[in-house]
């Protein structure tokens, strides 16, 4: 079977990249070093524009299409850190983005997406659906949908984070990658598969949010319905049609974590790294830290993502 | 006159600290770029180990100590990140450190100074004089007092960042600094003369602790007593008998921020940059963004630490 996303694939969409992601750090903590057992390299992405990886890949979807196409405009439904990217890029790109958003997203988030000047749809998700608002949205106005996770361009453009990494520190033996809808994760795997074949990838996701760990041991799609956990960005219902077979093609184990060790890894990322990581852009440094994950050799992890809103920070300061 | 410390001490020092101290990495942010009209990249001395510049200074004045000098241990005053530098580095190079320390000071800063193996030797700054404590404890057990800021090895040391910087970033037409006892800020103007003698140097202080600037202005050595700041790595008296003809010589211009705009520069850090900074650390982007300083081209920031406890981020981040 033709892979849907390839290595080749990962390396066009960094070229398309250069110059308007940022390289992200690599950055070595001797505390974290100490505190793992290991030898770990955080790849900072939560230092991306937007705050997160997001951007890689709505980057690459939004300037692959056709400029008419762009000119109409672009859609995505998102409550977070997809909705800030795909409106940044958007701007940038010359597409009038539109954003389909629950009524109750973090009033961070909302603002941040306007602020690039998307129009932001707001919509109540316990009597309507956004599949529906989007819709409606694309025919009337024909809008291409930029999805989150499960499309080719996106998953690429995800990927260059690890490329990215693999270029800046050679050799690294293990790679930790949070896991939501799987864009991330099997974009970073098929980078690494063509970049570092001798560096094994794990996927981390919350125990209360476990359906790629589930999918993923068992071949069968799992889902999840609105798990409560801190990492809001790994509360996709499951996988994708994409995600799901690249994930069991790619990805070399799946491992979970607890919502405590979730909320230790952003207070000992604030307080001993000094850098601000999301609840869901935490779960590498919280798989090390609570043992999940005891690997060998030189770690990388990707930091996914930075937003995080002053309350959910506060109650993590003050051990709430 | 002969200069107490020359660009040449710096590069040594530099080769020193090579291995020990971190290569800091230079960020740079849009939000940033946009919000301050300017071009900025941010020195991360936040990453540095110990979490500020402080280790570059503590670990070159350490070193240079003969081995049976080190043997006998080191002694600092401090309530701040200079007590943790010397506390890791006299772990490090076998100089057991004892650390005199207001009673007052920050829980974590104690906590972190401990952690590295020192002994903290508290005092009430009310009814003690933590100058006559030190020297008790000199003259009974030979240790050797390793000064802040006002020592020509850890002007150097200090230096180091700057000298890094100018190496990561060439072509910075303006380097902003924080000034407390003056130690980084002269450090960092030296290594400017050497290494990009075009940059500007140009130091930052609260408006409530303004004794540098007032010092600049008038050639005459001004002082302030417990200056109501939140940057607390800026209450220092008044700059040294080293560190003030250094300044004069060294330094293009001193600005002043109020508190408000400090607070506003580790807010912005912490949502726009995703970084964990200290008051003191986000004097130079207070000075960007409240417009303190309007420079052009390129301008190098020194985030020169990112101790900041739960309860004051807590304060920031409410707006309180």
């Amino acid at each position: 079977m033709t892979s849907s996303v390839t290595f080749v694939d990962i390396q066009s969409a960094a070229e398309r990249l250069a110059g308007q992601a940022h390289v992200t750090p690599v950055i070595t903590s001797r505390s974290l070093d100490e505190a793992s057992a290991a030898r770990v390299y955080l790849k900072c992405e939560n230092l991306q524009r937007v705050g997160a990886f997001k951007f890689r890949g709505a980057y690459n979807a939004i300037s692959r299409l056709a400029p008419e196409v762009r000119a109409r405009g672009v859609l995505a439904y998102s409550s977070g850190n997809h909705a800030q990217a795909v409106a940044l890029v958007g701007h940038l790109l010359g597409a009038p983005a539109t954003i389909v958003m629950p009524a109750t997203a973090p009033a961070i988030k909302r603002a941040a997406t306007e602020d690039f000047g998307a129009t932001v749809v707001p919509y109540d998700p316990a009597t309507q659906s956004r599949e529906g608002i989007a819709d409606a949205l694309q025919r009337e106005h024909g809008f291409t949908l930029i999805p989150p996770f499960d499309h080719p361009h996106v998953i690429a453009g995800q990927g260059t984070a690890a490329l990215e990494l693999h270029g800046q520190q050679p050799g690294l033996d293990t790679l930790l990658v949070p896991c939501g809808g799987g864009g991330l994760i099997c974009g970073c795997a098929i980078a690494t598969r063509g970049a570092a074949p001798g560096c094994r990838v794990i996927g981390v996701e919350p125990e209360v949010a476990d359906d790629a760990t589930r999918s993923f041991r068992t071949g069968t799609l799992h889902t999840v319905h609105n798990p409560p956990t801190i990492a809001d960005g790994t509360r996709t219902a499951s996988l994708g049609r994409l995600t799901f077979p690249l994930l069991l093609e790619h990805v070399d184990d799946m491992v979970t974590v607890p919502e405590e060790a979730i909320v230790e890894a952003v207070r000992f990322l604030f307080f001993r790294v000094k850098l601000v990581v999301e609840p869901s852009g935490a779960l590498g440094v919280a798989a090390l830290l609570s043992g999940a994950v005891r690997p060998a050799g030189r770690v990388g992890v990707v930091l996914s993502g930075g937003n995080i809103d002053g309350e959910t920070m506060t109650a993590i300061l003050q051990g709430r």
